[in-house]
């Protein structure tokens, strides 16, 4: 009976001690399994407010790029107006308008990227013809800006559509 | 010496179960605690997602916004133009870039607020100024929008400034 009553009791403790094994093994594989879920969580929450970042800046993008022909279309508009004095009353009304819209783009984050006279840019300058550089050029090589033909714009800092310039070498 | 060697043996035991206990319940804990993480990340993940569309539609609408004044001024210069016919040639020009500025703000989403004529709707029309019914009205009454006194606009269904109206009733 020693023996019987033996028996129960050292399987009994294999079996606790085989449980508490497969519970400590348990116990590990979730505290990764937790590290890796938190770390997934974590890296998602920091793409993600950049991209939230980006989105809305991508809505902005979107849609200043269809008014920037409109803005083109304005500034013609107005040239055109420059050559017709009788204009001049309403000429005042119509560059109000122009000034507004400019300045809700330019609220909007919009720029000019500024090119007569500059060091020519390929990122920001799109060369369509090339000049003569005056004779009084320092003649260091350096390709310069010209002429605008097309105002280019950056929205905070990237191109959004580069300049169409002249430039003289 | 039975006893001497029995002793550790028992208290091995009551160890060993103990540390089977405390490896449950932190392999419980773990469970509920990974549970909860997963729920929380699904949670945000989808919050995320409306918040997305959410914030590209308002970068939107707020740039839409700053524009409505610019629409106003524009069709208030287009009706000066009218009454000055010396301006007739350049005002062809302007006109265009309105009908551009106008399609690029309702490609964008923009609509008008339909208003003249229609039920008065508080959620979409403000009331300035009540006027006489006509003769000839129903009688229904039923308020309805007698004349226009500022443009409305929705972006894609949502109000983002209601038409200022005069109503009949």
């Amino acid at each position: 009976m020693g023996e019987a009553v033996d028996e129960p009791i050292e399987a009994t403790g294999d079996a606790e001690a085989e449980y508490a094994d497969d519970v400590t093994r348990e116990r590990d594989e979730l505290v990764e399994q937790l590290r890796r879920v938190q770390a997934d969580f974590e890296n998602f929450r920091k793409r993600t407010q950049r991209e939230q970042a980006e989105r809305a800046q991508r809505a902005t993008e979107g849609l200043l790029e269809t008014l920037l022909p409109v803005l083109d279309n304005f500034e013609l508009a107005l040239v055109g107006m420059e050559d017709a004095p009788e204009t001049a009353n309403v000429r005042k009304g119509v560059e109000l308008v122009y000034a507004e819209f400019l300045g809700a783009l330019e609220k909007a984050g919009l720029e000019r990227i500024a090119a007569d006279g500059s060091t020519f840019d390929p990122n920001e300058h799109e060369a369509v013809m090339t000049v003569e550089r005056d004779a009084e050029g320092d003649g260091g090589g350096e390709t310069v800006v010209a002429e605008t033909v097309r105002t280019g714009y950056r929205l905070k800092g990237r191109v959004l559509r580069p300049a169409m310039v002249k430039v003289a070498r």
